[in-house]
Order: C-alpha cells, then sequence, then structure tokens
C-alpha cells in the first residue's frame, strides 16, 4: 500500500472546486506514502550503520536480520502507542448493490468516469467500525509486494550463488529433505490444527506447509564464515532452497484444493489427488520454464560472443531475461517464485561461463545488493507488523501446539532421513550434522510472505500470529545460538571437517 | 497501471461463490498485467541486442533510444490494428452519489467492506463509451510511474556521472544557459499557443516550460566517443541536466499558478510572481534537500571509515540515502527528480572519494544499469503510445507552430546568450560549437513525462500529441544527424579541439 501513489486527478473546466480538491488531496496522499516508505528506508540504513559495529566488533549472537527485526518491532511499538492520527475525511463508504467486489470498479463522479482498483479486504474491528487506525493500515503493504517484488531476487540469488558441483553430487540427499521433509512435518501439523478449534482440515495442511518452508539464511552466514564442509554446506543450503520452493507450490495447490470439497474437515481422496497432481503440474511447468529462460539466455550469450565487449549490454540482458522469466511463469498460471530459482541455477551453470570477467562480477553483485536489501527490509518488516497488523490472534494452546510440532516435525524429517540417507551415501551425514541441520531449520522469509498472503478468516489469523512467533523465535534463539554450538563442535573438530574449502570449480560461490 | 497488482481477495465461510469468482479475476487480472509487463521487458531485450549488432557493425546512424522507439512504435501498431480482445465483464459501473472522487473508496458489498483506490479519471469516446479497448488501457502506465520509478534513476545518474571540475568551471554559462534559455523559450510559446485555439494563458506557459527540456543521452553519447573538448562537453551536459530541474519546477509551479487566476487569456502580474515564488521556494529548497543528504552521506563514509571492509554494506548504504533523498523532499512537497540531481552531484563530489575502490565500482555499474534501463523502457513505451493512446490531438496548424517555435527558442536561446557569455569567457565558445548545441537540443524522456502526466483536457491532449512528434523528430533527425555533423567538423578539424581529453581529475568519469 506504500507504493508512491500519486493519483492522477485531471481537470476539466467546468468543475474547479471540486477538481482542485481532489488534486490537493492526491498530493496529501502521495506525500504521506513517500513519508512511509521513507521510515522503512531509514530502517534500513539504520540496519546496516549496526551491522557493520556488529561486523566490525565480532559480536557474532544476532545476525543482520535478526537485528532488522529488532528495529522494526520498535518502530511498531512507536506508530502502535506513540503517535495518534486523526481519521481522515478521505475515505467514502459506499454501500451499493454489487453482487461480487470485481476487480476494477469505474465510479460515475457526476458525469465523469474514475477508475478504482481493488486492493482487498478491509476486516472490520468488532463493532463493525472499517477504519481502526488508518496510520497503521498505511503502512501495511499489499501482501503481493512480497510475492513480486521482494522474494525473486532472494530466492534468485540463491539459486545463482549455489555451489553447483556439490548441490548435483547431493541432488539425492536434498530432494528427499526437501520433499519427504516438507510433507511430513506438514502431516504433523494437521493433528495440532485441531488445537486451534476452528479449523478446516486444508486449513491444517496449508499451515503445514507453510511452516515447514526453512530459510538458509541466517545460518549459513555464519556456516559461511566459519567454512564448514562444502558438501554438508550443500546439503544443507539446497535443502532449505528447495524446501521453498515445495513449500509455495504445495500451499498454493492446498488452496486449489479448497473450493472443490464441501469445506468439512474430512479427507477426500479424490480431491487429494487431484491436488497432487496441480503441484506436480505447477512444480515441474515453472521448472521448465526458469530452466528453458535460463538456457536461452546462455545461448544468446553464447551466440552473441561480442557482447562481451559491451558489459553494461550484457548485465542489462541478463538481468531483463532472469526478470522475464518470473513474468513469463505468472502469465502461464505457475509460480514467478520457483521458475526464478531454477532460472538461477541454470544461468549459473551455463550463462555464467559466456560472461564476459566484469559482467559476472556486475551481475554477482547487482543481485548480492538486491537480495541484501530485500531481506533486510522483510525482516524489518516483519518486526513492525508484530504490533501493526490489527487482527492478531494469539491462542495459547495453538501457539504451544504449532512450537511443538513445527520442532517435531523437523526431527521427524532429519534423524529418520538421514538414516536412510546414510545406508546409501559414502560421505556419511554425521550424528553431530544432524543436530546442526535440526537446529538450523529457522523459518524465514517465505513463510512470512506465505503466511501474511491471507489474512481475513479467524484461522488464517491465528496462523499469521502464530508463524510470525516462530519466525522470532527460530531466528533469535537458533541463529543466535547456531554460532556457539557450531563453535563448540569446532573446538572439539567431532566429524566436523571446518576448513576444508575445496572450491576448485569455476563457480559462482560467494 | 501495469505493475504486477494481484488483489488478494480473501474468502469468507459464507459466499463461497461469490468469492472463489472473485479469486478466480483477480488471479485472472494479475496473469494479464504479467503478459503485458512481459512484453516490455521482450521489447527492451530486443533493443539491446539490436544495439548490439549497431555498435559491433559500427552503425551510428541511429541512437539506441531512437531503436527503442521504434520497436515501441512495431508493438504500438500491432496491439492497435492487429489484436482484439473482447470487452471484459469485470469492470463494474457504480452510479453513486459522491460529490468529488476520493483516493480511497471503501465500497460495502453485502456486509463486507473492500477497499478500492482511485486510478485515475477514464477518458471517454465520442458516445460515453468508457472502455474505448481493454487492452490499450492496459498497456498505458500511471504516467506517475515515470516520476516515481523511472526518471529519478536517470536525473540521479546525470548528477553523479558529471565531470564535476569542468562543471564548476563553466558554471556560470551553465546556470545562463538553463535558466535564461528554458525562460526565453518558454516565452515564445506562448505566442505559438495561440494557434492552438482553445489555450488558456497557463497552458501555453506550460507546453513552454516541457518543450524546453533538452535531453542529454544522444548526443553526449556521441561526443563521448568522439571525444570532444571537455569544457564544451561539459557546457553541453550541464545544460542539459539541469535544464530538466528548472523544466520540472517550473512546470509544477504553472501548475500551481493556475487555480488562484479566473482561468482567463489574461496576464496577471500578482499570480505571475507568486508563481516565480513558489519556483524559487521548491527550487532552492530541492537542491538543500539534495545537497543536506549527500553530505550527511559523505560524513556517514567518512567516519565510518571501516565501512569500506564491508562493501556490499557500502553500496547498499549509498543507494538508500540516494533513495531517501528522493522520498524526503517528495514528503516536504519538493520536487523528488531535482534533490536527487543535486544529490547525485554531492555523492560524486564528496562521497565517491570516501568510498572504497570497489564500491566506486559499483555504485557506478549501478546507477549505469539502472539508467540504461529506465532510458530504454521510457524511449520504447514513447513509440508505444503514439498508437496505444486514445486521445490524441493532432492539430496541423499548431504542429507546424510548434515545431517552428521549438527551433526558434532554441536559436533564440542559444546564439545571443552565447554572444554575451563570449563576452566574458576567456574559452571562447565557437560559431560551430554553437550550431552543434542548436542542433543538440533533443527533447526526451523529461519532456515525454512532463507531457504525459496530465492528459485530461483537449488542449493537453494536443500538447501531449504534439509533443510525442517532437521527441521523434529530434530524436531520429536531429540525434541521427548529428553524428555526420560532427564529423564533417572533425574533419575539417574547425575550432573543435577532439580527442583533447584532459581528464586527470579522480572523477566519476563515464
Amino acid at each position: 500500500k506504500i507504493i508512491p501513489l500519486w493519483v492522477s486527478v485531471s481537470c476539466q473546466k467546468k468543475d474547479f472546486d471540486a477538481c482542485i480538491h481532489a488534486h490537493k488531496m492526491a498530493e496529501e496522499s502521495h506525500r504521506q506514502d513517500s513519508a512511509y516508505l521513507l521510515i522503512f528506508i531509514m530502517l534500513l540504513t539504520l540496519t546496516i550503520l549496526t551491522i557493520w559495529l556488529f561486523k566490525h566488533r565480532r559480536f557474532r549472537f544476532l545476525h543482520e536480520t535478526g537485528l532488522a527485526m529488532i528495529y522494526g518491532l520498535l518502530v511498531g511499538v512507536i506508530l502502535r502507542f506513540g503517535i495518534h492520527v486523526p481519521q481522515s475525511t478521505s475515505d467514502v463508504v459506499l454501500e451499493c448493490a454489487v453482487n461480487a467486489s470485481p476487480a476494477t470498479l469505474l465510479v460515475n463522479v457526476s458525469g465523469r468516469f474514475y477508475e478504482y482498483t481493488l486492493k482487498g479486504e478491509v476486516s472490520r474491528g468488532k463493532d463493525h467500525q472499517v477504519q481502526d487506525d488508518e496510520m497503521l493500515r498505511k503502512v501495511t503493504f499489499d501482501p503481493e509486494v512480497f510475492f513480486n517484488i521482494l522474494l525473486p531476487p532472494i530466492i534468485f540469488h540463491a539459486g545463482y550463488s549455489l555451489k553447483r558441483r556439490h548441490f548435483f553430487r547431493n541432488i539425492g540427499s536434498i530432494l528427499t529433505y526437501a520433499f519427504m521433509g516438507t510433507v511430513i512435518s506438514s502431516n504433523l501439523l494437521v493433528v495440532v490444527g485441531q488445537l486451534g478449534g476452528d479449523f478446516f482440515f486444508t486449513d491444517c495442511l496449508f499451515f503445514g506447509a507453510i511452516v515447514s518452508a526453512t530459510d538458509p539464511v541466517t545460518v549459513l552466514a555464519i556456516f559461511n564464515e566459519l567454512k564448514v564442509d562444502v558438501d554438508l554446506y550443500a546439503l544443507l543450503f539446497g535443502e532449505s532452497v528447495l524446501n521453498d520452493a515445495v513449500a509455495i507450490v504445495l500451499s498454493s495447490s492446498i488452496v486449489a484444493y479448497q473450493p472443490t470439497g464441501d469445506n468439512s474437515h474430512s479427507f477426500e481422496a479424490m480431491a487429494v489427488l487431484k491436488s497432487f497432481g496441480i503441484f506436480l503440474g505447477v512444480f515441474s511447468g515453472s521448472f521448465a520454464l526458469g530452466m528453458a529462460t535460463g538456457v536461452m539466455t546462455a545461448l544468446i550469450s553464447f551466440y552473441f560472443t561480442k557482447l562481451r565487449d559491451f558489459p553494461l549490454l550484457e548485465t542489462g540482458l541478463f538481468f531483463l531475461m532472469s526478470w522475464s522469466t518470473f513474468l513469463l511463469a505468472e502469465a502461464c498460471g505457475m509460480t514467478g517464485v520457483v521458475a526464478v530459482l531454477f532460472c538461477g541455477m541454470t544461468q549459473a551453470h551455463y550463462t555464467y561461463n559466456n560472461l564476459s570477467r566484469d559482467s559476472q562480477d556486475r551481475t554477482k553483485q547487482l543481485f548480492e545488493l538486491l537480495n541484501f536489501l530485500a531481506e533486510n527490509f522483510i525482516f524489518s518488516y516483519m518486526g513492525l507488523t508484530l504490533f501493526s497488523f490489527q487482527s492478531h490472534v494469539f491462542n495459547p494452546m495453538f501457539i504451544i501446539g504449532a512450537f511443538l510440532a513445527v520442532f517435531l516435525g523437523r526431527a521427524a524429517n532429519i534423524y529418520p532421513l538421514s538414516f536412510l540417507l546414510n545406508l546409501g551415501r559414502r560421505n556419511k551425514i554425521g550424528m553431530n550434522f544432524q543436530h546442526v541441520m535440526m537446529f538450523a531449520g529457522l523459518r524465514g522469509a517465505m513463510t512470512f510472505a506465505l503466511s501474511i498472503r491471507d489474512t481475513a478468516t479467524y484461522a488464517r489469523q491465528m496462523m499469521f500470529s502464530t508463524t510470525l512467533l516462530i519466525v522470532f523465535f527460530t531466528v533469535w534463539i537458533c541463529g543466535g545460538g547456531t554460532t556457539p554450538m557450531l563453535s563448540i563442535y569446532v573446538t572439539f573438530a567431532i566429524s566436523f571437517r571446518v576448513g576444508v574449502d575445496s572450491d576448485q570449480e569455476h563457480s559462482v560461490s560467494n
């Protein structure tokens, strides 16, 4: 909602006064939007300066994302309790005889037509008061901003910076963790869902899916500094990246499943099969699209070899092709974020080697920056939203159940699967590393984005609030605790081959 | 209008069918938006590949921006005449008793509230048909996208890549050209305005202001390759950059002047004085804000010297501070684009030298890329809009008059001012260079963005159509003709010191 939106109202000769009024209002609204966006930019600036201070002082108990959340929290508290903005009179409530809410509305105001677009449903307070607090509503972004603007660069960067040789060497284990793991923890959550009371079967599945998307950033940043064994690194990174892809497609196919059923608590075999079919179709479709544009970019950069003389053109082409993957996938009804992930991997595998040395640096740095900014933005927004979101539902039973389920689900994922995988692996996954994987299952940007996407019903609001707490807990406690934990392991050097960085391949390593 | 806008409609338990319908519609709308945005991305990709071909073959008659326009034109023709999309049924026309058009609309649909935001007025065809062609309306961007997203990086890049030593050495001449020149050509246009018929005095002034913003890109790109005398280069570049700033502030203060008058053709001394006061206030305010954040960034990068060890943090900080200049200026009611220009100049002057070598490259490359993409996007959109805009008004008399006035205005600006300036300059501005400056007065992105901002009245539509033609003509004919023209001068080596590139300063040169 904060994207600068200066509504351009134009004046006819006839009714001048009304028009000037509209003009002034549009200007005022633009000014406010700029001011609110400025708050976030300032937050990010502050985060960067503090990160620097932390890095400088070698203070590693809190990762930058955890820090961004703290600043977000502080601003949230200030906005919630500190400032009170009087209700604006610019909102008009129209009572009208439309059956459904259309995406576009043309309003006939004394002979002239104005186009309005749907922003979403407004949740009401107890006494049918629509505008609880305008300012808090203003600092709330359209949830789709996360999916269409902030997540793609993060996920692309993850794909682009994957150490491919080690990834493909461990592809079997990674796929097992990512797919089976998500399904296991998702099913476990169904049980917990009953604790929430007013939950549908699909709601539980949905919660399971979103909560099983683990975030690679925090732990990996620390791993990176400590130089852990690259195979295990690839395992953890690959798992958490693919995890996200599985979670997003799974959650959307569960939503697709919902309407067909009669929405009871029962379990319908056919509907589940159909859902599973949608999941497979969307996942493989997005995979294919991402691969295809990646390969196309590689071919262009291969045949137009003289493009190397113009790094700017090369970088521009690279950026545009990667972006078009996202748009193409969305236009085809696939999942853009997943397509972008596989596009990033393909680009790193094929295109990267065709680029000039200069462009290799440029693309790496560009996506590194975008990733950094987007990630810290999401985490500081997360902090803010704990106070600015107006329909939180905190149900103690559900929260405790969810926390238990999250950790049990992670355990039921890591230990049995590791045991099974170790039967076939030469480079065994040590018990200690299993503990680290268990501990490193942070929930982050993807989980948040998925849970904030839909907060209309009571059940979904409860899920959102609980998810927020899970993210806070895992990032602060697990994320903060990993460094000491790893340090202990490093000290005793048990089964960790720290410092073994066999990065001889020509890769896009960090 | 094309920014991916996936409206998240959420489902209540009660009315399931209506809700699923809304969901489907929102999905469909998002899919279409993605597809339309994809068209532009593909256009840009095509442009890049062709530019490369041109550069490779050393074909220099057409600049990349001219090329982008041609591709835009082709797509515009196809969309206009080739494809016909049936009217969608998603639009609902509401007749309601609101006096003004509010910025936000809350619609009560059978007990639930939906928030709608104003997109702007929809222009009607002859028989009060609102939706002329939905597709053409869909590929039309909100004009404010140009001001809030595309222009800032272009203008910042211009400021950041200015050769400061030569700029400040010629500051007097540059200011003279930029301020006096704009005023002269603006006044000349007032005469031409009468040819259009239904014009107000302010409309003429407005047209004069927007049409006098010359664009540096095309000619400078060629100058850059030929390595013309740096002083003259600085003169031309500085003039066209400041030009833009003057034009945007001037046009907005003319708009501010409009409502106070009784909107007659007459000339009111007081109102003009007030307008002039607004101009000075906004210009100096934006200048001060841009300088202030620039200096602040410089101080941060100076005191936090250890930030140099983390180029990513440094680049992030630089980017965020520069962006916040824009937002701060807009939030204060100043002009963001102007603030960004001066911020860029300050950053180049102070901050640049505090940055690490790595960050210097990164920031330069980042803004170079953003500038490149934004510029080509605007120019290809310009081509497209010649056919996709549905309210063109081509008035032959006005067009001829405007073309004459544009060239006479440029002449009345360059020759007399150069004569006056030469009285005081040691490094005289040669007659030949005056011809080049005269010829190099292309109109580009800024002129276009200013003229498309408001196309509600008949007069403004006529201005927009004429401006479009002026931009096409100057970019293709003047831009294309500058290379041969310069080559002739170079051959005869008259008063041009080509090849003299005394770039010893530690600067952000291109």
